[in-house]
């Protein structure tokens, strides 16, 4: 069998140089064609020892491509698509513009690896939050089985790209400079938006969080509340979670569950001080999680909280998808 | 009647700095004294035009004060409060010391005001987290009566006093500085600690919030599920709420109800990116509250999600002492 050849799409974004550099420490053998608008086109990246050229991303820049990365926009995504399709490079795409679609799998590995083999073609990476609550939950969900998830996030400014950490990063120093990837400022503020709102006033990073969850778990009816926060944190995402479950809850039991979770490192000693932090999970392909406890406010003893954190860019990007590609690759060996 | 005699203990930190602006600002009728410790005592602030020095704080110094505002750390005041009590001078106190004490009322004027009239000497302003929290609920809770709160916060480095603030404004600049206020680093970070934690791994931040709230609205059944965590901001508290209540609720009907609402500023037209933030609210007296919805996780109806945001330093604090001073001396004429 020849070597794989992979493509990166949208290769000079964070996500997208991320990719590279994922598919570089797992040591993914095969030929690596990075592509981008023609503005970018001529940027050179080493890979594996080799230089290689970033090439402007066209019509038929996919021949001979097998698998392709894609980290670019919904709608560039959505124009490019078509064209991966035309020369049958499956896609593993990081874009929310085919997650929900029913002939797409959408897939964190760790969860419904099983899904991957289902696909046409397109496999859809899931939205940052929602991977890394869901490596958070995902034993707690096989054993407790949850029913109801009610998640508040703080949201690293990374995860609105390079422009979103130059925003934080000049602000900090000079407050009056606008924010060009926010509404309003975002240094020592908080702003509980992200993405634009439907008619019921819920945003899109949380309509995100519902129905990819669904799909994942396969549990259409899994009911979640949830509001999502941008914070003045450069990169990793938090959440503050409570999840009430069909069975009673042990915490003694979640922390055991949790000690061998794939994905995660429990870090959960809160009279010593160790807890999750943004600052800690950041670069890690870790979801870390911690301040476990039955939630007081229900007496049945069926719910409880805890606290994660996540690289958005890494485990909530490119880390999973350079994962299903790994998936991808030894099934079809 | 001759002039109200009235002191701030602990008149040099943040919360009696903003005690002797609210004073001046609500035209406090009253000659003031200012208290602090030794190293404090000899500076010297302007009010009502007159310049005041601020005394070392000892046991005779509330001789003829009829009114203390108390705004040292708990074991400060435990320390001045049987000073005061011998010279029958009438405490407001800030800390949380007295606070679940059953001889002490614990207000919020907006809410219960009644109870200040129960006093035997001393009068507990609550929790600043707790108060923002109740001030945007109230009006909620007495038309759909709330049985569960659950309830995240981001609070602001400013809750842990001057040293928090320093600590976020140095480190923004230079990251390897090392905190001062807190375990950890705060610029860039979050830290899901708020005071220390129980046996079952609840914070103090978060048992304050349970237990005050029930306090404040007379309800021991009161269900509370609370995550606080410190966020890089450095003014005002944001909380992601979810209510769940005998009644249904209906949006609209808790709109009207947050329009006309004491205390609070409804801002709430996501579509049009209008909802609250720390860095609108930073130095206004008013809770602003906003992403008012449905909880979708609730098909009973009975449950809504809503964010607030408001001052720790005024309303969490200083205000709310101001505004219990100011129904004391209307209910004593």
């Amino acid at each position: 069998m020849s070597k794989l050849t992979i493509a990166i799409a949208g290769a000079t974004g964070a996500v997208g140089q991320q990719m590279l550099q994922c598919l570089e420490e797992r040591k993914i053998d095969c030929e690596l064609r990075l592509f981008a608008s023609y503005r970018s086109a001529g940027k050179a990246f080493s890979f594996q020892g080799k230089e290689i050229v970033v090439e402007e991303l066209k019509e038929e820049s996919f021949e001979n491509i097998d698998i392709v990365l894609g980290a670019t926009e919904n709608d560039i995504t959505k124009k490019w698509m078509p064209w991966a399709q035309k020369h049958h490079a499956v896609v593993i795409d990081n874009s929310s513009a085919y997650r929900l679609d029913p002939n797409v799998p959408l897939v964190i590995p760790e969860i419904n690896p099983e899904d991957i083999q289902k696909h046409q073609g397109i496999i859809a990476n899931p939205n940052c939050a929602t991977i890394i609550a869901l490596v958070a939950l995902n034993q707690l969900h096989q054993e407790f089985h949850i029913h109801r998830m009610i998640v508040s996030t703080y949201q690293a400014v990374s995860g609105a790209g390079v422009k979103g950490v130059k925003d934080l990063e000049n602000q900090v120093k000079d407050p009056s400079i606008p924010s060009t990837a926010f509404p309003y400022p975002i240094a020592f503020n908080l702003i509980p938006q992200i993405g634009d709102f439907d008619e019921n006033g819920i945003s899109k990073e949380e309509w995100k969080l519902q129905n990819e969850s669904r799909k994942i778990w396969h549990d259409p009816n899994l009911l979640v509340n949830c509001t999502c926060v941008r914070v003045p944190i450069l990169r990793s995402h938090s959440e503050s979670i409570t999840i009430e479950c069909d069975q009673p809850v042990n915490i003694d039991k979640a922390r055991e569950l949790l000690e061998s979770a794939e994905g995660v490192k429990l870090v959960d000693d809160p009279q010593n001080q160790q807890y999750p932090m943004p600052l800690d999970t950041s670069d890690q392909d870790l979801v870390f999680v911690g301040r476990l406890r039955k939630d007081p406010s229900d007496p049945t003893g069926h719910s409880m909280i805890l606290f994660c954190c996540g690289d958005q860019i890494r485990k909530g990007a490119a880390t999973n998808a350079v994962q299903i590609l790994q998936a991808l690759i030894q099934n079809q060996n």
